[in-house]
């Protein structure tokens, strides 16, 4: 059996396979970021992200939005868990060959969203490879009255999504800025019962939400913000890459949070969490989980 | 100007260029893990390694001794600060038509490790690469009174080396037991002034140590302790990948350690420090720096 047959998901639970972890882990693999024990009133956050050359980014676009994207990422992971980022360690393999341009360039990236961001950039390793590789590992915290799982979600939560949806690849997968203001003001004010940010794609991340929590969906498709660079309907929830919020939350509250919402962000509510888990449908303009 | 022309350190120099660390840093790039405020008795360490295919090792080595050095190669560098592993979160990069044994085997050795020294392994990451890379991120702690910085060394320390260096090619590179349990020993019975682990080879990590604390050294060559799979003196201090520990400290505290060391792993005094960097002489059986 291959890599290939078995898929992204399965390869990385194979990992925890036959393991227990210690008392000290709160949540281990299976959520955006590890849940892990820290003082009186905080857990840390640590999560990780490989960028291939390739796979993830064209050696053409140059290195800073590189830099920018290796560390956004995982700001996107912490900012999902209702966490604050704190320190980073990069390790970068490159060409021998590459001019070193480019090197600083993706330094600067990497620098200029620590420097938002307020990460302090703690430790590197740099190696020879072929292809060029970044790898950030992030560290946070959060108040453990602030943290939010994606297993929290209740039925009759109103379903959020932030920004619009769809079509990346032209740009903002690489040129995105991480949720994490808007993430820390929904901790901080309003009751969030679940959240993860939008990689995969808005029905395969909410997905991960309602199996954590045993619960199905209903989501009116005329609802979901489309971005003007998504082809369609089918793009915008099944591209990936968004780095935008989905989160649940009690319906009461979120009329409340649509009021209150200061940002510029856009917010959309697109649906409504179940008891049940069924099947997608997609017809009538509503979709089943 | 390229990457080859400016050297593997210079280049994670240029991440740190320009940063100013927050006052929650201890230590940040330039030691073996960033040392990191914590608690009121203990620091976080912080430290990741990024191994690559053809570079680090050749796939016909087997999925088993690669899992295990990528967690290894961070436990010795945590061990070298005087501290205890805790959280490891591992990103894999396969090319998906690698056999799913070779993973397997690649978690086994993982997992094997992270059990001996009751890590948890708490997050990961997979995607898809030409050639097979590995980064693990390892989270640690140290007790404030038994952290060991690289900057430590003072004039009249004796030189002590663990085991027997050189030809680690020949198999140790690959599989060799971090020296974990030495380090805690030393630093909760001893007065530790610096301590490095040997990956570059033993005469360029002492010179990591001296550089930081702006002294000299004296290498009796003659009680450099050469592996039976070394060539000859100069392989034993030039190889590197041997993962023992080089540590300094007060010369009476040292004939101590001496009386009192009890593990089976060797226990070499190779030098002293002194006051003033001198170039490498090689004469004469000293060497000086």
């Amino acid at each position: 059996m291959r890599i290939k047959d078995l898929g992204e998901f399965s390869l990385i639970k194979r990992l925890a396979k036959d393991i227990k972890s210690s008392a000290r882990v709160i949540a281990g693999i299976g959520d955006d970021a590890a849940v892990l024990r820290h003082t009186r009133d905080k857990y840390l956050l640590f999560t990780s992200d490989m960028l291939v050359e390739g796979k993830h980014f064209r050696k053409t676009s140059g290195g800073y939005l590189v830099g920018k994207k290796s560390l956004s990422v995982n700001i996107s992971d912490i900012a999902a868990m209702g966490g604050v980022p704190m320190f980073a360690v990069i390790s970068l393999g490159v060409p021998p060959s590459l001019d070193l341009k480019y090197v600083d360039a993706l330094y600067k990236g990497i620098r200029d969203v620590a420097r938002r961001f307020r990460i302090d950039l703690v430790g590197g390793d740099t190696v020879a490879s072929e292809k060029i590789v970044i790898n950030v590992s992030l560290l946070g915290e959060v108040e453990k009255k602030n943290l939010v799982l994606r297993s929290g979600a209740k039925q009759g939560d109103a379903i959020f999504v932030t920004g619009a949806l769809g079509g990346s690849l032209k740009g903002k997968h690489l040129d995105f800025i991480p949720r994490l203001e808007e993430a820390r003001f929904l901790v901080k004010n309003f009751n969030i019962n679940s959240m993860i940010d939008v990689s995969d794609g808005l029905f395969s991340d909410l997905d991960h939400i309602l199996k954590s929590s045993r619960k199905g969906a209903l989501v009116y498709e005329k609802a979901v913000p489309i971005s003007k660079h998504a082809k369609d309907f089918k793009s915008a929830v099944r591209d990936g890459e968004d780095f935008e919020l989905v989160f649940t939350m009690p319906r009461a509250e979120g009329r409340k949070l649509v009021k209150k919402w200061p940002f510029k962000t856009r917010l959309s509510e697109i649906g409504k969490v179940c008891k049940d888990r069924r099947k997608i449908t997609g017809a009538r303009g509503y979709t089943h989980f």
